[in-house]
């Protein structure tokens, strides 16, 4: 049995406060007992990505062992003996940048990062401007307490993704997340696809026999350009490998969900019902390199 | 807008019996207006893989336009003016033998046929016994009215085999099923099993942002040899685009599921939000092609 945090909380223009906030969720989840602790996408803060705006990419730093934010996180996982997986905007070179996360295993080591490989573009997330697409593949970070495959937003819609993780050998998929309604959106259709948010990742548990956690922004957040914005809807959860959701955080708020979850049942499913690798058809998958079949 | 119509039916001893009420519900069904109609996986006979006994290779059949159960429904789907999809068992030559679906159109032309890809091999499932691996792939079958991806049963847990399916232009994809409970089971488990059954066919729809439709049987079926069976748990359902459950049947009868579906739905999702194609990573994928990665 192991505690998974995760920290699901709005973002305020100023950075050091979205980061002082977060490193208080983070002390206050293991002070109750919290193994693993993972914030959501971007974290340090607003969901910048509302607008194309070259000044943004000034919020983008170097990722680093024993440098900058993976330092500071590194000591406070060492301190705390808690697993970190943080989501960072990088700066890999000079015009180059990604959506990165993080992962500090329990002794502070840093175990490296996973750059997000689904890249949107829909209004109000123009992503395609500010990230390349990731070329780290699907990583899988062996920790103190769990093998954790590390995702980012947008790979949540791709089943290849997840597969991946899991045939990497994740026991658990972390999902640090900024989705939300836009108020170009139609309510009914609104509601739809943000159920579908969580349908689709719980599938993904259910295929793979794993634990996935999605991480959630949460608040309404102004696009400076159009005087529109993004209501971020939070309902961070935790799905078991039957894809039961076992916690769920509120739609509406700021929340340090913290959850147990028993890893072994893991291995449980895959053994009594679910064979997700057993029967794969891998002869008959390499379609699936293919953008379409036309 | 088109009417789905889904078969979930208890099966008995006699063959030309449950043959004769799948017509019957087929016809049932054209009379409500039906534009497309399924049958429960091997809707013919009772699931004989509750055992492994050559003698019930001789239920099954050749498959080939013009002949035997082919013919039938041919005339059948010209008559009623249906597309049918029908679940039959195969036998390709001597020794060798399929789960395999036939499609019709509803003019009553042989459209071809799909052969189970993934075969399970769990206590009283023994299908690796009876059923040779599929050697056809996805195929997508572009019938009157909507080009419909036919999946079977045990398939509907690999995320592969939708993906390939809506690659290949499925907006519907039909999936003949006989899945239900053991007495092997603990119940809490076996509840959270057939949940999860659901949820990651539900995924699937979301993922590819195409309605879905699940036909199970239903009814309790003894085996042969060991004095228990499977409760066969019915529950055929339709999702939409967002894996929104359109229609559900009841968990516990035979029931003829009829469902309105507009198809248009999958186009302005596709379009709107969800995007399952543009921005797959195909370049990361080869790892799919391989059993594990290890």
């Amino acid at each position: 049995m192991i505690k998974l945090a995760l920290i699901q909380m709005t973002c305020g223009d100023d950075l050091g406060e979205n980061y002082d906030k977060a490193v208080g969720y983070i002390r206050k989840a293991a002070g109750q007992g919290a193994h693993i602790v993972c914030t959501q996408e971007l974290f340090k803060s607003r969901y910048f990505c509302q607008t194309e705006d070259s000044a943004n990419f000034d919020l983008a730093e170097e990722i680093a062992d024993g440098s900058g934010t993976v330092a500071q996180l590194s000591d406070l996982a060492a301190e705390l003996s808690v697993v970190i997986v943080a989501s960072l905007f990088e700066k890999r070179a000079v015009g180059l940048y990604h959506n990165t996360a993080v992962v500090l295993d329990a002794d502070g080591s840093y175990l490296g990062k996973y750059r997000k490989m689904h890249i949107p573009d829909d209004p109000l997330y123009y992503e395609k401007f500010y990230f390349a697409p990731g070329d780290l593949g699907y990583k899988v970070f062996r920790t103190r307490y769990a093998d954790i495959g590390v995702l980012i937003c947008w790979d949540q819609w791709f089943p290849e993704a997840s597969r991946l993780a899991a045939m990497g050998g994740a026991e658990l998929i972390l999902i640090p997340t900024a989705i939300g309604h836009s108020a170009f959106e139609d309510q009914a259709k609104a509601a739809a696809y943000r159920d579908g948010w969580q349908i689709v990742q719980r599938g993904h548990a259910v295929a793979n026999a794993c634990f996935l956690a999605a991480v959630n922004r949460v608040g309404f957040e102004e696009s400076p350009e159009s005087g529109v914005g993004i209501d971020f809807w939070g309902r961070s959860f935790v799905a078991d490998p039957n894809g039961q959701i076992v916690e769920q955080a509120a739609g509406d708020r700021e929340e340090l969900l913290i959850c147990s979850i028993d890893l072994s049942h893991v291995e449980e499913v895959r053994k009594g019902s679910s064979f997700p690798f057993r029967d794969r058809r891998v002869d008959s998958y390499s379609g699936l390199t293919k953008l379409y079949l036309d």
